[in-house]
């Protein structure tokens, strides 16, 4: 049995912006040397989300849409942006109800994701950052 | 320290439908011999979600319900159906808002769950499909 | 390679309340002598849900406005009520949706979490219950 766990961290640019870091969490996985058990990916920004998708123009989309029904971009909404006078209001928001992490099992040295299954980070802040973390750990033999 | 990883497949007939997999998860813990760890339990298949719930035909509903405030079955409403003729853009969307894995403690050999609480494996897609792959690693000692 | 399972246990009170818990969680992960590796953290009651939030009173409402789009406390509107007579129709598909675990990557003894970035227990059940489980599971070198 063995852990690997690395820090992984993005330029997300302007914000509000989905990635697919399928690639990157592979690679984290092949370094592990691991073989059989599973990989954590997790968000260590507030207003980031860990999940899958379909990564093609009208999924990303879809989903865009649909956030946008309970928890859309529009500062004045929150009482978050009225406390603070941040505009991520929307962000805290998505994080708590889609996560911030989700684990996949590895096996035979691979992720367990078919084609259209992709790992995305969701930065859901309208702000420019340097960088955003992205905790990984993978566990097995 | 052990691993076990298993893959599960479950014949979901016209898709979706909402399956209670407890009984195949709690089947895998028990074969790993594992009493104390973490169970976690991943769809293969980007559409599915994996997630708890009271297994009974009103919480079915309610759930059916309440996602259909955001991500309705309704084809024509997603852009991923104008894109690629698929009619499963509202599974693409729960997917990515309700995640595609859980994971659970195991102590002293049981999965920590109460009696209302079932592990479901939600199958979004409409169309028939032969088999749907779940993923199901269990760790610990 | 080590694990460390602990059973918390939260007297929540009337519920329909959201805590922060990343404290209790911290604690565990001290315990365990863990310094690499991830922690688990899972909701041992159907109306449970575990994940993170920005932990004040701003993001807390708006968090409970956005849930109530699309499952709001409303016992009439749900069929679990009318077939049982419970009030907690809206607790069992906010859990299904947000989901009852989350996993946390544990780097050098710390749980990999930002200034802004709690992790809360919500409890969606209004009745009084004098205590609910929340499970732990600490896993790595």
């Amino acid at each position: 049995m063995a852990v690997h766990t690395k820090k992984l961290t993005f330029h997300m640019g302007q914000g509000n912006v989905v990635r697919d870091i399928t690639g990157d969490v592979r690679e984290v996985v092949g370094e592990s040397g691991i073989s059989n058990g599973t990989v954590t990916v997790q968000s260590g920004v507030s207003i980031g989300v860990i999940t899958t998708l379909e990564y093609e123009p009208g999924c990303l989309a879809d989903l865009e849409k649909a956030l946008s029904v309970f928890a859309p971009f529009d500062p004045p909404r929150y009482e978050h942006t009225r406390r603070w006078h941040d505009e991520n209001g929307h962000g805290h928001v998505r994080n708590a109800i889609m996560g911030s992490s989700e684990t996949f099992v590895v096996m035979n040295g691979e992720i367990c994701l078919e084609t259209w299954q992709q790992i995305i980070f969701c930065d859901y802040c309208p702000n420019v950052h340097p960088h955003h973390p992205v905790f990984v750990c993978v566990m097995g033999e």
